[in-house]
């Protein structure tokens, strides 16, 4: 005993601290339980990549920095692919679970090897500069990612900043080391769409030490500008530069369009290190210069990688968890990829790319994009709520801009533009969520401008003008005229919300009216929301497994059976639409255990029955149950989807992690409770897996979850305690969090029917 | 007598100053004897539009006003062909007399009609609303374009200033009178690699009197943005927008890419006029509302046509001249086509779109764009270094921030981004000359490092690399060889001329030495300049009629014939080569009389043998007898193609007009003199048409030019007196240009072969 008094008072401090962590994580940092590899290949070959990257980046980051073993085909859209043996290059911007490609800009590849003269080089005007890796030699955690290319006996060690990339290799002797530096390297080339075209590039060597350039392409963006400076720790020696027609030998620039590359050559040592920062911007060369000498002034790469995991420490334990192993890799994945965006795309002097195309500048520096709205709604966003309230705040400021430009509130917006990917105006949910959450930090009567303007302001995909006259959107007239039906019609009810907060009443009225038209396509006969035409008519023949996609159907990458339980806003109105509770519940049993061999839309996977949780239309469904007083089936299906559907492996998600959503939709669901409408506050209660959760609240607060008995077997609630209250309600609400509540669950193998009998409002 | 000394001195100086005006036009203003109509048909169905506009503009001004009878097809490249019969509206930017299509932003387009439903614009998210019109119903001059739109009963007024156009339309009574506005508007669409492809574009209704917009689009330009707010004298009382798919009736916005198109509806009273005002902006809708408010302040349309009239005057009258009426339409027309461009791009506040497509700001509030430098250097910009010496500057300043972009200077510059379009890298002449004439306002020193750049660093269509090893350009490595060859010997030539007056000796012998690798594809044997191999074979078979366009041949847009005569920094020793003078001539008396039924290159017209007018090669070529001592066969050619090639109609031009180049050939020919090496200060003797000409320079001095017996049957030069000596050089110097001297020219209708036997030398 005497031992320990000898030490000072701030070293027993210190051990309490880590006392306190081992508890939480068992003594290592939260950073550690992320494994950046989940979510980079499929489930099987018929489901989707959770198109995540295993790349460097910082929390809500511009630069992603990231390998990319693939391109020139759509997916994975991340650029990396689990099952793929070779490495193109490392790119520094990424998507994370997207269902389309964009971005991977200004790759950056290490080579080694014989080739030294333009004659050398002459068939790498089309060809890239792959090399095999294996997995045994490839790592990556939070900041940080690494592998050795085994072609070239190079190893490259990757990390980033929020605007620049840091990128370190170590090169074996050789008189033939250098980098590729290719402008030209895109996913998703072609005619399409969407497919990535360069409009014009250019590289610029600088001196010895220094390559600039840009490039300005149309892809899934519409119109993107890519800047770039590039600042090496060795000088090179000699360089080629390619425009896709020809190589050009120790000059100084190369221009163009499509295939627009630069080889850059030096004599290496064994084991020498080369270093090579990468300011990237999205308006011009000075300001990724600027970028780069603000975030990485020195050649510290150790420093920028412990920044960075520091950065994420601070993100990851604000919520402390415990479970198993297993369980924590999956949260804290989870919570890594929720806060992989949306990307903050302002430079460090507030430069940004602004909707109209031209060059805006935030105050704050701030100005955030890539919102994948269709699916971020529903959990991503909620969740930021509670762990990211400040850039909540950020979220919508942007948004705003957004609608200054466009006079609505973004889509599916990218790069600042606008992609129309999707249905719906999903920006409208999660502003009204946070205004109603008492959010602060925008300015809530321009907020409800923006919305009221993207609800009536007839645009892709949401003709109001038609909806307004028909109560519904005629399939012969828009089509995916169910679920953007369905949609509109929660959309509608948070803006009646609003506005009702603000005292507008004839909105509230018209708003909360145009909430029912889920109505008018309810077809009871066969119990389905289905498309009519403009005349009224029931669209001949149904067929409830079939499949829409983005287009031609009625109902969005989903069927009937998808779209029919999207009325989160009134459930017991739709359950009386259905013919009561029963009726409802036997068709929530038949949804949960029909099966088809229908073919089915490629972004529907992680079957249940027709429950799909690969895709988002399913996220809020086995919550249902609750709604009908059998709140232990949806014990039962959450417990299922937790344990069968996620996975600590690459395979890990069952369809495109969606920016964010799949993931929330675990960490919501493993802690117990998901927001089924995800602007009201209140959050339905499911079936907890881990064993403990705490989440760190901005106002100081703590708000807990403790599962007794939690695990695989014992996926039944017997009993819950608020504040050591007993709990019968199957929802806790918002409130309930701020206010610091202690949840305590306990679980057991057999349902406990009388539990949770008290079911979730309708605000 | 009394009744007249009753006059004050001031209204004898009036009468005095009108009495000059009287003698040098007969009393009538400069600008009457503009036709803008010229050039806006082709001479027949062989040849070229001269591809000019008939619209509004001021000189040298942003957005040139002009209606268009023609899309979706390339040429005519300026929207209007005199042929056509309908007029779809009136787009904001023009190009020229250019042979490939850009621009025709934002068109608008006045209506009546019984539309006043949504309905009843279902046909037209398609269609145009293209209406006829009768040349008996249209006029045009300086500033201000007229016509009738018969369908419509509408008649369309427009005028411009530097940066907006004003239109004033005069309706009938109508229920259905309106506006169309357009962003949908392009030439050239399609698939390929100049066709335009709209990227992003907007409509926004801000009030029920302004509408505000812009696109983004891809097409000979690689990426613009075109951004605008138009101003409407009334209100209008409803409105229609289109996206392609779907019309939205009295919406504020709508947005997306192809098909974007507004309908503005209003009652219009018999003989209402309705007048619109549109700020154009290559930044943003700010800048364009700025422009507008700077430029067009009140609602005074006669106003802004007089300062518009008033500007043309201006610069008109710089050069006066005499000669018939038809003589003075031409030389007056062309004089206000070399003055249409190039274009300040700028904003009011200095605001411009830059190379990398940044938005930059030029202090001077001057950014020039649209330099068609392989039409333009030959003499367009000599002539600017008379008559624009200081936007010669400005036109420098603006090449040098491109070089500041690119690394090089512009080769095809258009709205301030590189087309790479036609071959060389003629900014060099026209800077090597500005500079070798002492033009002030740019800085010698960087022009010189952004010259020496543009022929060291190897670019598209100059791998000066491959240049520096071969000595020419070997076919199989870079197509267009010989025209590259020999046009990027001229270029040398320049720089090394600047290299020596900078005291720069080692790039002097490099440049000068280069500057002879014309010899290096002389093929003596069939006395052509003929294409070799890598292996320095030539490239068999040989047809010197068969015609190159723009790759895939050794010639460009023309064959070795036309390209034979291009080493225009050192005839003799050119004339050595083909075997000194005597086949020299006989070489070029072949080439005025060969004729062929070879398939032509379609630029290649205005044929004269296998001299062709109508494109730019030969444009020297017919002074080249004055280097031979045969000088009366230049004047006989040069009277010919005077006569003959242009006229005063609408097919005026017997090619593309070119940019200026077309015409600044005539304004110089006319006079009696042409520059056939464009950046040596040196000006061939040709044979003048016009009985006068006094040009007013900046320095205060008058250079005058008298010719006596001129007319069509006295080609031949039968004596000249400068400053009333006799003078037997076949040339004059830029010197005696800016010392005022005055050229008197005697004329006959037989040669004087004992005249002009001093010949022009190389300096």
């Amino acid at each position: 005993m005497k031992r320990y008094q000898t030490y000072p008072v701030a070293v027993l401090l210190l051990l309490c601290a880590v006392l306190e962590l081992s508890a939480q994580t068992g003594g290592k940092k939260f950073t550690t339980y992320v494994n950046p590899f989940i979510g980079t290949a499929a489930v099987d070959k018929k489901s989707l990549s959770g198109c995540a990257f295993p790349g460097a980046t910082m929390p809500f980051g511009f630069v992603q920095l990231s390998p990319d073993t693939r391109h020139e085909v759509n997916r994975p859209c991340s650029g990396y692919d689990y099952n793929d043996k070779t490495i193109v290059g490392f790119s520094h911007t990424h998507l994370n679970g997207t269902g389309i490609a964009d971005l991977l800009d200004v790759l950056i590849m290490p080579i080694t090897g014989n080739s030294k003269t333009a004659d050398d080089y002459k068939d790498s005007v089309s060809r890239d500069f792959r090399s095999a890796f294996s997995h045994s030699q490839e790592s990556a955690r939070p900041g940080y990612y690494q592998v050795n290319l085994l072609d070239y006996n190079v190893n490259a060690e990757l990390t980033a900043t929020a605007h620049a990339g840091f990128h370190r290799y170590t090169f074996p002797q050789s008189s033939g080391a250098g980098f590729v530096i290719d402008m030209d390297h895109s996913r998703l080339k072609g005619t399409g769409n969407r497919s990535a075209k360069i409009i014009s590039a250019e590289i610029r060597i600088v001196d010895n030490k220094t390559i600039e350039g840009y490039r300005v392409l149309t892809g899934w963006a519409k119109m993107r500008r890519v800047y770039f400076r590039a600042e090496f720790s060795r000088p090179f020696a000699s360089s080629f530069l390619f425009d896709g027609k020809r190589i050009y030998e120790n000059k100084p620039l190369v221009m163009g369009a499509e295939g627009i590359k630069a080889v850059v050559h030096f004599d290496s040592k064994a084991n020498e290190q080369v270093l090579v920062k990468v300011g990237i911007s999205a308006t011009s060369i000075a300001n990724a210069k600027q970028n780069l000498a603000a975030e990485i002034p020195a050649w510290n790469f150790d420093q920028v990688v412990t920044n960075a995991e520091n950065a994420w420490e601070k993100e990851l334990k604000q919520i402390q968890v415990e479970g198993t192993e297993k369980q924590k890799r999956i949260f804290y994945t989870g919570l890594y990829h929720a806060f992989i965006q949306p990307n903050n795309v302002a430079d460090v002097n507030g430069d940004y790319p602004a909707g109209d195309y031209t060059t805006g500048n935030a105050p704050d520096k701030i100005h955030y994009s890539t919102f994948s709205l269709w699916d971020t709604y529903r959990a991503a966003h909620p969740l930021y709520t509670i762990v990211q309230q400040q850039r909540t705040a950020g979220f919508i400021n942007s948004m705003l801009r957004h609608y200054d430009s466009y006079g609505i509130l973004p889509i599916w917006q990218l790069w600042s533009v606008e992609t129309y990917c999707m249905i719906g105006n999903h920006a409208i949910p999660v502003i009204v969520d946070a205004a109603l959450k008492g959010i602060k930090g925008f300015d809530v009567a321009k907020a409800y401008e923006a919305i009221k303007g993207s609800s009536t302001r007839d645009h892709i995909q949401s003709p109001f003008g038609i909806y307004n006259k028909y109560g519904y959107m005629p399939e012969d007239l828009q089509s995916q005229s169910v679920s953007i039906t369905l949609e509109t019609a929660y959309n509608d009810w948070c803006v009646a919300q609003l506005a009702k907060k603000l005292g507008k009443t004839d909105d509230y009225n018209f708003f909360l009216k145009r909430s029912g038209n889920y109505r008018n396509l309810f077809e009871s006969g066969t119990g389905f929301f289905r498309a009519k035409d403009k005349d009224g008519k029931w669209i001949e023949p149904f067929n409830p497994l079939q499949y829409g996609g983005n287009g031609g159907q009625p109902y969005t990458e989903g069927n009937a059976w998808q779209y029919l339980w999207y009325v989160p806003h009134n459930v017991p109105d739709f359950m009386s639409l259905m013919g009561g509770k029963q009726a409802f519940v036997a068709k929530l049993d038949t949804f949960f255990n029909l099966q088809d061999t229908i073919k089915k839309n490629g972004n529907a996977s992680g079957f249940i029955g027709q429950y799909a949780h690969g895709n988002e239309p399913s996220h809020h469904a086995a919550y249902l149950y609750d709604y009908a007083g059998e709140p232990w089936k949806t014990q039962f299906y959450i417990n299922k989807v937790l344990q069968e559907q996620y996975d600590d492996q690459p395979a890990g998600y069952t369809g495109n992690e969606d920016c964010g959503q799949m993931s929330s939709w675990y960490i919501f669901s493993a802690m117990g409770f998901y927001p089924v409408n995800p602007a009201n506050g209140v959050y339905a209660i499911g079936s907890p897996v881990l064993s403990k959760a705490t989440i760190d609240l901005p106002n100081g607060k703590k708000f807990t979850v403790q599962v007794k008995n939690a695990g695989r077997e014992n996926a039944y609630i017997q009993s819950i305690t608020l504040n050591g209250k007993a709990y019968n309600k199957a929802y806790i609400t918002h409130a309930d969090i701020l206010n610091g509540a202690t949840v305590e669950f306990t679980m057991g193998p057999q349902p406990n029917k009388k539990w949770g009998v008290d079911m979730p409002p309708v605000l």
